[in-house]
């Protein structure tokens, strides 16, 4: 069967998006979400600090009252009392006082700044203070972590170690994750002989579980339209994946499959490497059809799948660590095509260089993990020059 | 107790790497071991290719055949046979032959590039092909994955799903990773009661998970020597973390344990915020106490422990994402610390613009989450002024 509607990227996107099935989702304790898509909006409630409290262990002191203060001439006050991040404060302090605060205690109406305990010397109850503090130095004010209802996380957003905190400081221990869940199979004799090894699939498993959601491998299954059949209808998960068996070849049963099971969303897709992703809707599910070349299915996998998912979700895909260059050679596109051209990056006198890989060759595996970074050439262009400003995409993982 | 030995982060790198543990590598599946140091180097055993394959399902033949053809005047060839990935070539192709190629097929001798079957028409064994291909067009060539002895992961470096096709392609379906523990206390009476919130545990414990590592949180304790010694004494890890009642505070009693129980490799260090950092040896294990506030907590375990770690390991920290800006607003700067600036980065006119939150304010974790990346200023600087180009590392989690 041959390809005939080979489609953009934006468009298959934007098909894609109107396919996925909705999913539950799965409160997770937030220790464990590192990674994962948040699908719940946090806002502050409170303020936090809830009060002015000291940032320092010191004493809290009118910082008005060390202006002067110096090594030969100190300022001097009364201590009036000590206090610690549980104390609640009862009284206020006045001139030529200051309380003992340890770091987190409350601060006393009467005093605006905490003078740190080594730039101080105490004897009995009497403070010696060694340089001045302005206003508020060393306390942590209220509300100057979190105001209430300030957004501390937005759903589709990515957790973060920063997160979890804020979420536990609110009292947050448990979220709500995105769990979509991805089944992948790969088709091909030569893969169930052995004959070649099925590097694409564990590559494209652990490429999902690395984005925080649910991914599993069912092995390989040979070109046979009964067995592929079979495979599909074991598996379980939200979206399922096939790699292999796209192409308009002989032994590519896939097509036939699913012009018995269901139908084509799209059937072929103008990027390099990646031209035969393809999604079908069977049994209500949609089915990712990539090519079994680990390069040109990780393509499809990062620009399509995972983007279709964000964009369902209303996830938010994060701003990508995009960098611009000069080209070091010439590379040309297959008009009509966007091309991910993998590119190394030096640094060097007039700006960073950007050497590209090859555009061609999606078996390569090497060229990903060699590769910097990603450069884009659009449709509509029929290459990039030597010594173009380019920008390039940072491969981070 | 006084702080007396405050020391450069570099001077605090080198003397914790040699303190920590020998610990024993851990033998996990590749495809979970995305995101973890691999303590493997890895070379790639043989060319992969192993030999020239079809890159596209197509004909195979010789491109010189090929060059005057086109739409009105295709070049004509005989077809001789099919190939598959599974396939052995037996035999070689003359002039005016071409064998069809599934994608993954050995090219046979006589051929040197592949026509997409999309830009051929056969009829019988007849192939008539309308457009020229080059040289190699088509073709992943012997060696131009990975050539022999090629080094495909580094013993320290993290493994991201590239990796995870390679090692599976070299056949190499598990990999020892750095097993490395880190357990995580808290001290204070405040934490106890929950008079506070205890978010800086949870947020180390996830913080070393995510950078691949085992983390375990042993809750919070109160202030008091002994339940303190208790706590320690049931930690299983590697490495332990104390978290709070490492100041100079009154019930700051962690140095009284150390005192009891082992000697301070440093006490105290010249960054901010995180400025009480210390390390002790206790019962022959490294003991981190970290400042109790979360974004202290978070710089000194980023900027310190895990550069032990990879420094003891010969572990690789990877080039980070720096980038040049103007900035918004002067900083001051404590002479001989090293400041950790938080800072927010906005694209305009002139360049990147980069607006410094604040220095201080260790408590501060919306600071965190709400920063683009992280400013340092040197020791032996007083500061930063307003309108200076500066480096900024974003921050990527």
């Amino acid at each position: 069967m041959e390809f005939k509607t080979f489609i953009s990227l934006d468009d298959a996107i934007s098909r894609g998006t109107k396919y996925l099935p909705k999913v539950e989702h799965k409160t997770v304790p937030v220790m464990e979400a590192v990674g994962k898509y948040s699908m719940r909006e946090v806002k502050s409630p409170q303020d936090f600090p809830k009060m002015d409290r000291s940032a320092m262990d010191g004493f809290a002191l009118n910082s008005n009252e060390t202006i002067s203060a110096s090594k030969t001439n100190p300022a001097v006050f009364t201590v009036k009392g000590g206090l610690y991040p549980s104390s609640r404060v009862t009284y206020s302090v006045g001139k030529g006082e200051a309380v003992k605060v340890m770091t987190g205690a409350p601060l006393p109406a009467g005093t605006n700044a905490v003078v740190m305990m080594e730039d101080t010397k105490e004897s009995g109850n009497l403070l010696e203070v060694f340089s001045p503090v302005r206003p508020f130095q060393n306390v942590s004010r209220k509300g100057e972590d979190m105001m209430k209802n300030i957004t501390i996380i937005r759903s589709g957003e990515r957790i973060t170690p920063p997160h979890v905190a804020a979420l536990y400081e609110c009292g947050i221990n448990e979220i709500e994750v995105c769990s979509m869940s991805i089944g992948i199979v790969s088709t091909g004799d030569e893969l169930v002989t052995g004959e070649v090894v099925n590097s694409t699939q564990p590559m494209l498993v652990s490429y999902f579980l690395s984005k925080g959601l649910q991914a599993r491998g069912y092995g390989a299954v040979e070109d046979n339209i009964g067995e592929i059949e079979k495979r599909l209808d074991s598996m379980t998960e939200d979206i399922l994946i096939v790699t292999g068996g796209t192409g308009p070849g002989e032994r590519d049963y896939l097509p036939y499959v699913v012009e018995k099971q269901g139908k084509y969303v799209f059937r072929g897709l103008r990027i390099r490497p990646g031209r035969t992703t393809s999604l079908a809707i069977m049994k209500g599910k949609p089915v990712f059809m990539l090519s079994g070349l680990p390069v040109a299915a990780l393509v499809a996998s990062e620009n399509l799948i995972l983007r279709v998912i964000e964009n369902w979700f209303g996830l938010l895909t994060g701003a990508g660590d995009v960098r611009e260059g000069v080209l070091q050679r010439s590379v040309v596109n297959a008009l009509g095509f966007k091309s991910f051209v993998r590119v190394k990056i030096e640094e060097g006198k007039g700006g960073m260089k950007v050497i590209p890989s090859r555009v061609t060759g999606s078996g390569v595996i090497y060229s990903v993990i060699d590769a910097d970074g990603i450069m884009v050439i659009d449709e509509n262009l029929e290459g990039m020059e030597r010594g173009q400003i380019v920008k390039v995409e940072m491969l981070r993982w």
